[in-house]
């Protein structure tokens, strides 16, 4: 479904090239300070623009049509709603039958029945990240002072990210990339032993977000070969600190006080500017598909806020859920 | 929380120590053919015994003792039990002051209060993924004729696993390894855009697995360093078959009816014969301690079975979810 | 929490004197036709404007912003938007200490730390009623061929409503009344034993409508002076049809095939046109309050489509989770 | 579903002449003191044995076995189970064709497709209550010092139970009755506006108590005859207290700390010591039906402390989930 949340919910709705998308927060704790000002920032990093994104450039100016009275959060449900202003609708309906390599287009078809919209990705647009942006925003507030950073450390495999997207522009081509994001000032105990384990919810809201295809955290894949006296995280004091940082910040589930760090890999935008091979189902046979339209060389680059703002709306549901506990005996 | 699952829903509980651990599994379609028998093959592969796995060696006799009538399921609840019978208890109070490291007990011990049971681990024992298997073993056949298969590919760095794990027990020390599943047979459309993609609810599932650190999707980590045109999966026939299975047979949440593939990384068993440093919060300074107690060198041994059940679980959830879909209009 | 449901699931938002009201459906099936024109009828019977009913009289012109492409659902989320419109927005901050009796005033204030909305009544306001009357009738397009209806069936005591509400006006006060509904075509097997009880899920949706007092299915309150064998519905034919139907069309939570009858008791509108006591938080004493504003005599006359429609919500989700059933085996 | 709860889930499985019964309990807060002895009393409400209710008395011997350690809740579920001990299973297969009146059997049959447990009730027997009452036992002590209390009023239509019940035994009849409950002590701010409101939880929950068949709150179906001006609470004095409690100690959803005051109706018990005409779908006509085995006149006897427990569980979630509120700012 598309909402998350067990006392924090996050329900987001839209299609890229529909009339308005938009986040609803409910779970929302009252006397929040919160304006639109305070989206702007993490709107301008998501926003494409620079070299390597997509000329649609979009003014993304949120509206907060509810849950905000006087400037503060009321505690009722806070809608957050965007219009969609640059649509250049062109004619979509050839993805319903020669579905683009990479993209949705053909397991919306089937999923959908042929009902779901084909214009610019529709639903399935990462346009509609921007809900995921608006709620982690929100998150980011209650968790403070915790806070989430999310840096792109790798595109196209190498750390010289710029060279690495205009080669790819050259060519006609795009990138793929790696975010690693740390949270800290996080306090002990969040998460649950088994379903709700804290790198589960994290997980949960990461694969969420489009063109992701793996999350390590701490040692991660590394873990596979190292052994038991190398990866073990010594505690070293009694704030639980401990000497290495394999675990990630989480033992058994539960968040340990150590930072939280994990890494995400990111695919390169499967819109290119080259004819691919794909199969037409009108004519029943492999044709080539142009696809002409506006994309990101490297969504890599605008890729981090999201994450950051997936993982805030995790740890804020974990945060919240944690602290109805030492209250009650 | 320990529940799982909006239609196929299960629960677990018990402890390391306890009395009984056990399964309660809600949402199973009545009908279906189900006994004691059944389970005896995933725990077979579950159990320990083999050279590098711990000598404690538990029968894990599971009793069905509510769902099934007849020998078939009746749709109410099916709970299934386990006995614990090979429970030394020695005195593991020592444990909420003086944690071993790379294990649960610090942050189990500040969760709770203090109040956590800390016998063999208590609830965060690797014992209780009984409960994981006794549901996987349930929802393997819902699938049907879906196939979840997961092996372990790699240990301690190397695929002669038998060698790496005979080093280890020499080293008194354990290793870790590389789970890798695949999922056949899938019907496309499975899984939803956002929040519930496919990917979210495997994850999900996959880290409840305790000593898992990452997980990746079809090209998974190498999706970093491949150009958009070498990472497209192009499709080439109208049953959806795509040349290359970099999507992981996954494109936007949602099935494309391509194998579902992915990888898992296992750390090292965070137990070892050796002492390690590690703060001792009544003395407040770091000790040495020493793990006697009972453990395997490569944990990465016994979890594939555990990978596939959790996998299973969250695919039968998915699938029964779809099946409302097609029948409304 | 602002949200319902588990595969038909409801958000709803807003404020009385807000900038927009809304509902987000999601999981609602693709293909189903909808329009802005389909909600007219319904939004006529909710709206105010008879003798009886407040003289704010919105146009509520629902707007629906996403999920629907060519005139029929998608199978992505559809979020329906209102803007509010008539909103005289005088002071109504006196109600954060001199609450109205009957409001959710005081409850809001301390529940929200004084930082809700109270103009109004703020998101407690009636109008964000419209949000379930908008997914109801959604709901309904899912149900077909069930139909629910419910009626008016007594107000201020009597069947002769009209009178009823005039001497309710003549004295500058309200009155209550009783809402029946009946729900037809149902199949059998709609409900879950215990926790999702076909009542349950009815009761929980009725019990969000604001001035609902009571629910009583079938024999309801005289149950409690019947005899088993006046009140055991003798089935009479194959297809489960009943003698009587003291059951209200539910036996053990699940539907028996025979129509759904229940009945809501509403209060008397809290807003009269009086001046009442009630305590004065800043003045610390009790004070006579008059409320100005705008107000139903007889909410009742408006809240039948509500009760249909939060009815229709409720059993949507039913169905569409029993529609997994019978597939899997 | 079998569970129930946000933060404070339950889960209950069983049979009436099934193995085992018993209730899983997730999310309860570590540190609470808890035996199996804190059971009996609940337990000793609940049991048959007096004029008026069933011959079978079981001895309910609950036996905790996870979750608590050293007499203490661990903060890991806690799972309670029952042996099944006096099941006499004659033959109930008949009960497939010839449906008992009032039962569940047809609508069980239909639903599971003719797989569902028959003997006793199935999963359908009012004796899994005895997992609700053993979850509401652990709920009341989350409460304190909030209070829950229910009581029956009147049975057969008068307050002379004893008499009413001889008389109905006389007549190898049955009749119903009125539980009337009451929650003391109970904090202002519980609940939520629309969805989840305190008469949403309470109601849900009673719903999923067998024989129940209408709920009210305050003053219930007597609102629909009062005027405002009567109907409004008029607050008092600081603390929130109301000169009258129409509302049942309700507001908007949420509770104003009054106490919460709703009366429940429940039905005669189905079986009766009479034939009773039914469809028998083998004959294909309406045949007599003698149900043999054991029953109570009057179930309402034993209903209280089930209502009063799973009021308790709606509660405990309710006050749970508001204890994460004022921490945040």
């Amino acid at each position: 479904m598309n909402s998350f949340g067990r006392i924090f919910r996050i329900s987001i709705y839209g299609e890229s090239h529909g009339i308005q998308i938009g986040a609803v927060v409910d779970g929302c704790p009252a006397g929040i300070p919160l304006s639109e000002d305070d989206f702007m920032d993490d709107f301008a990093r998501r926003r494409a623009g620079g070299r390597g994104t997509t000329p649609r450039v979009e003014p993304d100016l949120p509206k907060i049509v509810s849950g905000v009275y006087k400037g503060k959060t009321t505690g009722a449900p806070a809608s957050i709603v965007f219009e969609n202003t640059d649509t250049k609708s062109k004619d979509y309906d050839n993805l319903l039958y020669h579905p683009r390599p990479g993209h949705a287009d053909y397991t919306g078809q089937q999923k959908y029945g042929g009902y779901n919209d084909p214009r610019g990705g529709g639903h399935f647009s990462g346009r509609i990240t921007l809900g995921i942006v608006a709620a982690g925003v929100i998150a980011k507030k209650i968790l403070n002072p915790v806070k989430v950073d999310a840096t792109l450390v790798e595109a196209g495999g190498t750390t010289d990210i710029q060279k690495a997207v205009e080669d790819a522009l050259k060519a006609n081509d795009s990138i793929g990339g790696i975010v690693e994001c740390t949270c800290s000032n996080i306090p002990v105990g969040l998460g649950e032993p088994f379903f709700d384990a804290t790198e589960s919810m994290i997980a949960h809201m990461i694969f969420a977000v489009p063109a992701t295809k793996g999350i390590e955290f701490g040692s991660g894949f590394k873990a596979a070969i190292m052994k038991g006296s190398e990866h073990n995280d010594l505690i070293i004091d009694k704030s639980g600190k401990t000497k290495t940082n394999n675990a990630g910040g989480i033992n058994g589930g539960i968040t340990n006080g150590n930072d939280i760090i994990f890494r995400v890999s990111v695919k390169p935008t499967s819109s290119i500017g080259r004819p691919q091979d794909t199969f037409n189902f009108k004519h029943q046979t492999v044709e080539k598909l142009l696809i002409e339209g506006r994309h990101d060389a490297c969504i890599a680059l605008r890729i981090p806020v999201v994450i950051e703002c997936a993982t805030a709306i995790a740890l804020a549901d974990l945060i919240m859920l944690e602290q109805q506990r030492g209250r009650v005996y």
